[in-house]
């Protein structure tokens, strides 16, 4: 019976009362984000869509929240980025505080950097995703979701893999999904996911389109990729996913650059 | 005392309780639109800032709304649009049904082409401020508003322009706001408005870009003049608006053709 408790707890990193744990933790920082609807995208997709828009949220990314988190105990925060990172998550660490550390687009270079500073700072590492703290934190969202939006029967949120696979290099438009599962949040993947569903590139820019036109919310292209899913033919042709009627979608993140839209608006 | 009521009544054609029937009638068929917040923009305006997401509304001008609220009685609505009009607004008067009708872009062709149609059709004019109705059914925004954050002391509101003035042409970015006060309106303005802030069109942008950027919220240029009146140095360093502490902008339109953007997205 021990034995099995202990492995039980090695399985998952987090579970329900990690999750009621984090929030407890983080309830009084952070903002109890929106919960939105839409007729003309539950006509579109043939269900009751119900967005929590998590992109209000104080902190876009790992980051920058990270940065915040330092900002608020009082201490340093030391954010290693690749070249090529959108300008706005940039910024977004400078603004609550981050000092940032720039590395090589590559993972190889991401870890090495990461490794030295460490070394020479005394810092502790902590991972994007891979950390059962980070996932129980994450896992509050649903937590009130659910609460704000109780007939809720099916939740979408977006992934970049479904197995662990590493690529030597990714190309998609959605730069907040260029991660890799972990050690860690793969199991937790692999049991409790009951469904993976693959878009293309236009399928998520379009769904980007219909969060800004319809929606009125700024997502960027990895935010919008749940509701590109609910409207793709795959999803709605699918007879195991026929009784799903009421969709939760997290709408993740907006850390998008905008620069060429006010250029436009300038002109 | 008889004499004195009625010309109360004919002073304003809206007032606190023609504001809570309003909100009686409307209350089931549109949108609770939540309050964002931002610590950065606290930071940039001095101020705690507290906004009405309005923009999530159902319907995003007067032209939709009434289509949307003729095709819910199930009767005809014929929409009268100047040339030139943004693609989106046309777009979500089609959505909700409503019969596009052409004029040209001055206030006469708009007129002339309206009177057209009520003589054709029978149909009644729905003024788009000008009415006790409308104007009625606008208010109830700030009952909502106050409910959900009664801490704030000042609203902020868009305004076309603070006298009855009728210039030939307008040129401005904010289209949204290309109307004139009307009889109904300019007393209501008068008496109660404390004052009025002027934003250029720069500012207006940089307010928007401030919207997309840090709310994450889609808002057109007449729905972010509201952030654009805080930021501006003629309010920051107006000793009356000294102790205007918490301060509630309404951000009312979020009728945007992105079209660029995705061009951009696309490359």
């Amino acid at each position: 019976m021990e034995a099995e408790n202990e492995m039980r707890r090695e399985k998952y990193v987090a579970d329900i009362s990690s999750i009621r744990e984090a929030e407890g933790r983080i309830k009084s920082f952070i903002h109890k984000t929106p919960v939105l609807s839409s007729e003309s995208l539950n006509a579109a997709s043939g269900r009751q869509l119900f967005f929590k828009c998590e992109c209000f949220q104080k902190s876009g990314n790992h980051a920058a929240a990270l940065s915040l988190a330092a900002k608020l105990r009082g201490i340093p925060a030391y954010i290693v980025i690749p070249n090529g990172a959108p300008k706005c998550k940039v910024e977004s660490v400078m603004r609550y505080g981050g000092q940032v550390i720039w590395s090589e687009a590559t993972m190889q270079s991401r870890e090495s950097v990461a490794s030295k500073v460490l070394q020479e700072t005394g810092a502790v590492l902590v991972h994007a995703h891979n950390d059962g703290r980070i996932i129980s934190g994450q896992g509050t969202i649903s937590l009130e979701f659910l609460e704000q939006a109780p007939q809720i029967d099916t939740l979408i949120a977006p992934i970049s893999a479904g197995r662990i696979i590493t690529l030597p290099e990714t190309n998609t438009v959605a730069d907040g999904l260029q991660a890799f599962l972990g050690d860690f949040t793969w199991p937790i993947v692999r049991d409790f996911v009951d469904d993976i569903i693959t878009v293309e590139d236009n399928e998520i820019i379009e769904a980007m389109k219909l969060c800004y036109e319809i929606l009125k919310v700024v997502v960027e292209p990895s935010g919008a990729i749940g509701l590109a899913a609910v409207l793709s033919d795959s999803f709605k042709n699918n007879p195991a996913l026929k009784n799903c009627s009421n969709i939760g979608i997290i709408l993740s993140g907006g850390n998008v650059d905008l620069g060429k839209l006010w250029d436009s608006y300038r002109k």
